[in-house]
């Protein structure tokens, strides 16, 4: 899907706060730009066509083998090679945990695959997205064990592993249960999505077919260098997790309890939401024009409805704008 | 394919001079890589899901439709949506113009493509790199029309079209024909690979096609702004062309007068070499070990042998150098 997600910045005019991708904004980031500046030089050599030091350093810190490490163009990527793979080893029958991330769907309908609409004894492989994109539900690790022993294969987008408090699995419990595709995303987790790296654990036989489907060259030399400084340097923007998940569990109820939208719990930093009256496209382009304030219109996520509208926490001035703007549209709209 | 491409200059201590890959070492991108500096906020949000402003700004240079521009993860990602897309299409049959550059053939594969030795009756499509990696040879516009009244399909990757003096296809000529797909690489004609632009001008058919398979977020955001920023300042790696072209042909001739060496005539930077007396491997390792110089052991294109290496021409004082190592390695191995 190329139109529909969020983080559609570019789409509109003036606008000063970007509550619709699930990145902070106000993550830190200014000693990994800085490193990057100085990098610049790589750019004049193609970059290894896998990326393969950084798989290395990846396998070191996690205490797995690097052949068991494939790194991606993004997490999207991922997603796409995990598809192929599981086509060319014969698992055709795949189910999709809903409402989730559009792309899992697209990717398994690119590498025409067969998705269910129910898991039944003909499922090869189960996708699901821990904690999960748009709900922000999370499973720990032993629940995930409990399906992945379930279903013959699983398939766990773990994107947003690093913005929860909750003990998501390990890239040791996933090569380990050896029927786990698990998909790390460093550039979310760093708030730097516009540079493109995550990364694929798991076992030798699911590794060597996804090695197979590999582009080579499909990672670029700057976010491979990014790769680097991150595990060199334990690289993270968001310094007070505890503080910023607070944060979101407050905006979470402070937009519950304004009249005529209802918030989900969440176990992350953004939440999904859902009005009473009006649709989610109607409010967001309400809080652009009149707050130049950018939501996701999360109507287009399968089982939700027009209803639907996703946002991540902010700052708390920030989301103050968002509550104090949401209830001046839902007392309009009334 | 990812190991066995050239540029491999990770894989030794102490290159001093690449001629291994086709990039020209010398161009000077010093204004680029100033304008990415300031550039680095972009890797904060996502980069356009499809990069459709920079598809507007080549199609109007161009003068032909947005829709028939796709911008992609380097030419290499192109090279697999072409083939994504013939499947879809139904262009199951497909020959490659042999020898050349290898991820034609894993694409096809890739894509569960039949692949031709010989084109024939049933062939759907023709793979064709003008000019051509490893050879240099080039076919002009004219020519590379006969070949596609012939075939239902012609595939042409143009990636090399700046390093040539040449007169290849333009974008509008490869859109009116309405049975081509045009691959072009804007960093390797900017000499900025570890960056990853490239793009597809094709008829509105094979572009919708190729739109369904694409990934969304798959160009970076650097690259999308590199990418504006060539365009809007006419900006050129390689100021003298004409000047390089001419190194290139010296280089060529004095290679070829060489003892043993049989060096083919190029219509680019890069040209194909063969040796009389011992292997590619036992020259790139002498020469990598003895004189820190890397070249491109061609013995993996289909249809060379363990004889053929390949070259790209770098400035002059490093080609004498090159040409008096490889007489010097001649001299001993007679």
């Amino acid at each position: 899907m190329i139109t529909g997600h969020g983080d559609d910045i570019y789409e509109y005019e003036d606008i000063r706060i970007n509550f619709s991708s699930n990145i902070y904004s106000h993550a830190d980031i200014t000693p990994l730009v800085e490193h990057l500046r100085g990098e610049m030089d790589k750019i004049c050599n193609y970059p290894e066509p896998e990326a393969l030091t950084l798989e290395a350093k990846i396998a070191e810190k996690e205490g797995i083998d690097a052949e068991c490490i494939i790194v991606t163009n993004g997490a999207t990527d991922a997603i796409y090679l995990a598809a192929e793979a599981c086509r060319n080893l014969g698992l055709s029958h795949h189910h999709i945990i809903q409402p989730t991330f559009s792309e899992y769907e697209d990717a398994c309908r690119n590498a025409g695959l067969l998705i269910q609409g129910d898991a039944d004894e003909d499922t090869d492989a189960v996708w699901i997205c821990n904690p999960n994109n748009p709900t922000g539900e999370a499973i720990d690790a032993s629940g995930m064990m409990l399906l992945a022993r379930e279903f013959g294969t699983l398939i766990i987008d773990q994107s947003y592993e690093d913005i929860t408090l909750f003990p998501t699995m390990t890239a040791k419990e996933a090569v380990d249960a050896g029927n786990i595709i698990q998909i790390h995303s460093m550039t979310k987790t760093c708030a730097i999505p516009g540079i493109r790296l995550g990364y694929i654990v798991t076992a030798r036989r699911f590794a060597k077919a996804i090695r197979e489907c590999m582009r080579p060259w499909s990672v670029n030399a700057l976010a491979i260098s990014a790769g680097h400084y991150i595990l060199d340097n334990g690289f993270k923007a968001i310094q007070y997790i505890e503080d910023y998940i607070a944060e979101a569990k407050r905006l979470r109820n402070a937009l519950d309890e304004i009249e005529g939208i209802s918030a989900m719990t969440s176990d992350t930093n953004f939440m999904l939401c859902e009005l009473a009256v009006g649709t989610a496209a109607e409010l967001k382009d309400w809080l652009a024009k009149q707050h130049g304030i950018l939501i996701r219109d999360a109507s287009n996520f399968r089982t939700l409805s027009p209803r639907h509208f996703r946002v991540a926490a902010q700052s708390k001035e920030e989301n103050e704008i968002l509550i104090n703007a949401i209830r001046q549209w839902t007392s309009i709209t009334k």
